[in-house]
């Protein structure tokens, strides 16, 4: 059933699996980010580097990968993976065999651990809190495939397989974030039991406006005085 | 200048403080969290418990306040409060001189400390995490001041405060999300130098509709074979 694989095209069936991700995986990691800047037309936010992203997600001594900020790779392997392990999280196959996919990136992103398999895409979760429930939830901050891979069930498989770790974990929700714009993205979230809260605004205190709050006594007896 | 305060009147100057709360504050929490809920038409959401909110907020062994889940306590106090320690994050003084403050929740909110003092508000934050800044950011859950206490600069001590300390960590963002309908809470942020996205809905997964992906592999399984 397995065909072998070529760095540009993958046919018959294909292996997935969602595991955590360490600091070999930073330049894919990297490069999916600036993508998924450019599919949300944001580039101009973009400031992430190899550097801060090995440093803020794989720091040494490592964390537990949850409960904190947690990075997951999406591989997949033109022959079969090795059973799961503690690191993986989720896993399906694909049938290729009716319609085989063109990856133009697949050396790009090539596996780092090799067997012809690509990175094609990745998860950024941790925890938040919700005090209506006094319990931690999930934040998903990103869940992102690669475009020739798409609207093959990748995604929810990633989604479900979030979701069951924090449903195993005891907590309360999983949350995370939809442009209003993105309707596929919409429909696809709400087929899941997802829903769309439709009075909630995010407020953003970022860059210049947030650094001068540094000194914060000061700028509170400053802002009490107004 | 101090005036003595009764059980429902402050007049004069008030000291008011933001501090680390600990497990002495629950009562006050629950009691302010359902609150908030009934202010925000939500209550049909509440579900917090003393139990609930001790064990998250307040785990034994505790962890370190930041990063971490975090809850922080507004205590005003009739007489002026010892200098600031570490768990201090903001101060202010109100002068109430000209038009004193009724209270009619004083006793219900006497402080656990004593001393006059009230609990009038709260705070509760964690990181999050922006992939396009690769830097962990925070994220204010709740900030809330008692319906007395509001409308004369406790807020703005508050989130200014926060986004101090954010700052002082070398955070990239404070972000938090606010009611559509709520005018006075945008134009009070907006002032204060945050951005309202507006394209942004958050998505939320909770209840059975999260509890059915408990056993990820399964239902990823069946996810694909979709």
């Amino acid at each position: 059933m397995t065909t072998p694989a070529n760095s540009t095209a993958f046919s018959g069936e294909v292996w997935a699996e969602l595991r955590l991700a360490d600091a070999s995986d930073v330049p894919h990691i990297h490069a999916l980010i600036h993508q998924m800047a450019e599919f949300e037309l944001l580039t101009d936010l973009f400031a992430a580097t190899h550097e801060l992203l090995t440093s803020t997600l794989f720091p040494s001594p490592p964390r537990p990968p949850l409960p904190s900020f947690t990075a997951l790779i999406l591989v997949l392997s033109p022959s079969p993976l090795p059973a799961a392990a503690d690191s993986t999280i989720g896993s399906c196959r694909l049938d290729l065999s009716a319609s085989p996919l063109a990856d133009p990136e697949a050396a790009a992103f090539a596996s780092p651990r090799g067997g012809g398999r690509v990175t094609a895409g990745f998860v950024i979760c941790f925890p938040n809190y919700s005090t209506f429930l006094s319990k931690p939830g999930l934040y998903v901050e990103d869940i992102f495939v690669r475009a020739p891979w798409r609207r093959r069930g990748l995604g929810r498989m990633m989604l479900s397989a979030v979701a069951g770790k924090a449903a195993e974990l005891g907590m309360g929700r999983v949350e995370w974030c939809v442009l209003d714009w993105n309707k596929n993205a919409i429909d696809f979230y709400e087929g899941m039991g997802a829903e769309v809260l439709p009075q909630w605004r995010i407020c953003r205190l970022t860059g210049a406006a947030l650094d001068k709050y540094k000194g914060g006594q000061e700028e509170s007896g400053k802002a009490a005085a107004e």
